[in-house]
């Protein structure tokens, strides 16, 4: 539920407010904008009594939510929550460009590929250390040494690093080494690593479930917002369908139906999108003027040879190519109301 | 099957390969290229002997299809068909635009509207006269004399007409009145209805079904080229999936797929992709900067009012502010090859 | 809308309802049971005065209906539909055994196959003279020659014909000719094929969509009830999901929802619904089971030569064991409440 | 890859397949027969000479196995594996009955239930201590303190406890408080989670992933499995298709494929399968006899008042005629092979 003050409304006629839903053992959360400001109330509003919050002074309007997400949600957080890492913003129009290889191979490689995709204008390496693969029988990745490998890329291009987390056994060396942490789809539900993550202060890349919805997808952010870590990303990387000809079904109308619901940025994955890197490019371009927060690009210097997910990876010079159209685009993107 | 030649092929090379292909009563098609001929064959090419094709002068390589649409194939024909309609092209690199009510409803509206998306940059009328409708108590159209409004709309504005054809027995009249027969997703495998418009000269907006996938939407296009109409225009509009916070998904990335397999014009529907107005910019903008060849979005002077499909008509002042971003769009968009 | 009279009710109190009703020109159906009549009001209700029934003697209730679908809604005809065809009745706990080939292909084949099922139990023999193909080169069926070759197996064993209808152009023959015409998966949402057999009296066997909600499926039955023709039955043959192990994904569960909310009819489809011979059996007992009204089998005598879908297909000697176990079962098949 | 022994092989035969094989660094599994014996090869097989191993005597076959799971595939273990739970067994013919409520939420609440399904015939008690929730703001479970309810019903009546494990963190709890380990739907593709349980001895069930293949879903058994923990039972719960009037759609005809494919037992759950307490009776009926392994059946003695899914739990009087008309058809049951 959402208290909307009228736009003369003053710190004391808040305070009110907050105190009569604290007593009722509520959470309130508190956003001003210019002109207005919304209180937000998590949990269990039966027990409030609607009039008695109409008569306190400016209080203009009383919403139920309808969406089972709150923390996420744009009523409670009118404007774009913007991201900034090192120096980077992601949200609000900042596109953050992250790309790199599925996974991490060894010094050379993404040491290579590093420094080409900065060159081209990417702010963030990523990067496979720990690998979720369908089979227990796939390269796993290089674990542990691959976020070392990755922290020798970040010293010599500055880039920033994003790297998946499948255990929360390695929760810490993730916050030393990484600087974002990306949740995969596989364990999009996965609420105990959520929790964890929740607890923690660093960004998160969440990305959608391969068969979750757009309303289990915002629940998901709540899962780790819920822990006091509001620094989600929301990462659209296609969804599972009939269709063969892609390996999956890249949803870029997630981009403008995240943005109605939340403030959370929202990125497009289209290499594990789209599964084949001939379709890169174009499903980059769209995604860009659609409106997303940032691309995340598999790159890697000899895709042929790779070791995991080489058939959707785009060379060093794709990627560049694609990024020259990106800037172009940016100029004319989808502004939002 | 398909024969390429080489760059110094004769003519006279070409009948050869010809003729012993209809000796084994198989179908031939010939594409001339600048630098090459490519010949494809029809049926089943098991009783071909490849050495003796090989033996004939030029012949260079000989290639099985494993797609199993054959007209409709890039392979058979490597430069994108285009398709001129009363000199309003789609195709290659043309985009047109087709704009107007989900359904006819009066004269005043129908003229109202027309105007209206011509002054916005649109060079097709589309209007629903027979309407396929889920329940047979919603309100069907106003068929035969909803084809008439839009002739006058046609009179009076110089647009050309696009309506949806459901059933054979109004053929004729929709050749007269019409000037590109709309085939609808639920008439995708209405294979009856594909083979009597395949004898036609009239183009055809093939929309892909529901839940086709992208080699059975070819397949489709197919029975109706098969006939001997090869104007025929993809429209992507949506695929059904899990998700609910739209109508459907819109599948993008049909788009390079589309444009990888197959030399026909792809145009993308947003308004029943999405199914809500709000989401028609975005997806516009990202359709066409993916490379589709045209976009077909419902327009109504009053979508609260509309007969039907009113909450994803945008208004005509809406269109207007979509037409200009995509007039500033197609100078970046994707080049496919 | 229902309206739900009460147990001591009277004809004249129930004309007296009627009238009311007809005054507003909306359509009428009445089923009286036993203690109960219940009058359903098809079109727009939004002109009724609900006071005014209300007042009507006898009248208990006054029930708005969620569904879309009326003459197919159980609310309106709580009694099972039961469609007798030749003395073979499907429907209210009557299983009717659909079996034979995909394609007929000479008088052979069906004659024998004929035989043979009939033999084991079957009641109506299948056979497809006209095949809906998604290819325009695969073979298309014996057409009319076929539908002829089935009337000599009918003559020879007795057994009842189905058949698919795919073009309206052949009404007049199918009518002659067929027992129950079948519309396929394809054309559930061909609407003028609906109408076309809704003004005939044949029970029409109408297979679900490929991707069809239950609702739509309803309604497309709506379709054909509303032009008049009750005799319809629902024939559940798989849905499309992204699992590949099975070529569909039958959806058992259909059987007890349709009960539920239907007292059309349902059969099941298992050779379609899972395009493997080797789980026709056990799917066929579930089927059973779970409440269904009959089974259609697909049956060859030479499934590995046969000219369309034999990895599909039981041989004569499968089904035979196939039919012994349904035997079994339908003493301990699931009673709906 | 497997090696097919011929019926007169001797135990020195097989040792100098396996000393070949363990060589070259690779893992063997040997299944003896009645006349048969069957080494299967687990890892990278390229590096073996085939011709070396033809050579070897009693060596019949050598046939790569298409399918990527290996330890879960039939072909390396072509008995059926019957896994022995307290004396009750689940596999091979024998059905496990495990009934329960979804949540347990106090000790008299989960000893009732337990008393009265055990009366009814099931062998095994459900009931979730920790929760997995989309929404965070949903009741969570008991967590520890519902294990020890659990355990007080377990020495009430005798029955195993089967509950579900959501983090490592609770890994040792879980090994001494029930019996079998649940691994919910959510967490199929949690490879962390998958690999912990994979190192016990516990008998795991292993729900299928709400969009998962079945190839998938045995991958993942395989995850298990590969730890050398092989009391995997699949448990078939309904997938996400477009269909609403079910929660999720039962595959039942996963059970004859998984039956094909692998020699676990596989088990159905019709109550989050179909998501309504009215279609389990039904669907528990055909997942018997199309030949599952057992049943797991949301029981709540008062289903009204239920914490969480109490729309989907039957009574316990519901559950004695379920359990009635089960005992009624495992006499006819589908008998592969």
């Amino acid at each position: 539920m959402i208290v909307v003050m009228d736009r003369n409304y003053t710190s004391n006629d808040v305070e009110r407010v907050v105190s009569y839903i604290k007593e009722k053992n509520l959470e309130v959360t508190i956003s001003k904008g210019k002109d207005s400001c919304i209180i937000g109330i998590l949990g269990n509003t039966s027990t409030l009594d609607l009039q008695e919050l109409y008569r306190i002074k400016s209080v203009k309007d009383i919403k139920k939510i309808k969406e089972p997400f709150k923390k996420s949600n744009r009523l409670f957080h009118p404007e774009d929550t913007i991201i900034n890492i090192n120096g980077n913003k992601i949200g609000g129009g900042n596109l953050g460009i992250i790309a790199g290889p599925c996974a991490v191979e060894n010094e050379e490689q993404i040491v290579e590929i590093a420094k080409k995709v900065k060159l081209s204008g990417a702010n963030f390496l990523r990067g496979g250390a720990f690998k979720p693969r369908t089979s227990p029988y796939s390269f796993q990745g290089l674990e542990l040494d691959g976020l070392k490998l990755m922290q020798i890329a970040k010293q010599e291009t500055g880039l920033s690093i994003v790297s998946e987390l499948m255990s929360i056994s390695y929760l810490d060396e993730f916050i030393e080494l990484v600087d974002v942490i990306q949740i995969g789809a596989r364990n999009m539900q996965n609420y105990d690593l959520l929790k964890q993550v929740g607890k923690t202060g660093k960004p998160i890349i969440l990305k959608r479930g391969l068969s979750s919805t757009i309303e289990e997808w915002l629940l998901s952010a709540e899962h780790i917002m819920a822990g006091g870590n509001e620094n989600v990303i929301l990462c659209e990387r296609g969804i599972r369908t009939f269709e063969t000809y892609t390996r999956n079904t890249l949803d870029l109308s997630a981009i403008p139906v995240v943005k109605k619901y939340s403030h959370l940025p929202v990125i497009v994955d289209p290499s594990h999108g789209t599964g084949s890197s001939e379709y890169v490019e174009s499903m980059s371009m769209a995604a860009t003027v659609a409106g997303c927060d940032g691309l995340m690009i598999e790159v890697h210097n000899n895709p042929a040879q790779a070791l995991s997910d080489g058939q959707q990876s785009v060379t060093p010079e794709q990627f560049d190519e694609i990024m020259k159209k990106i800037n172009l685009l940016q100029q004319v993107k989808c502004n939002f109301r």
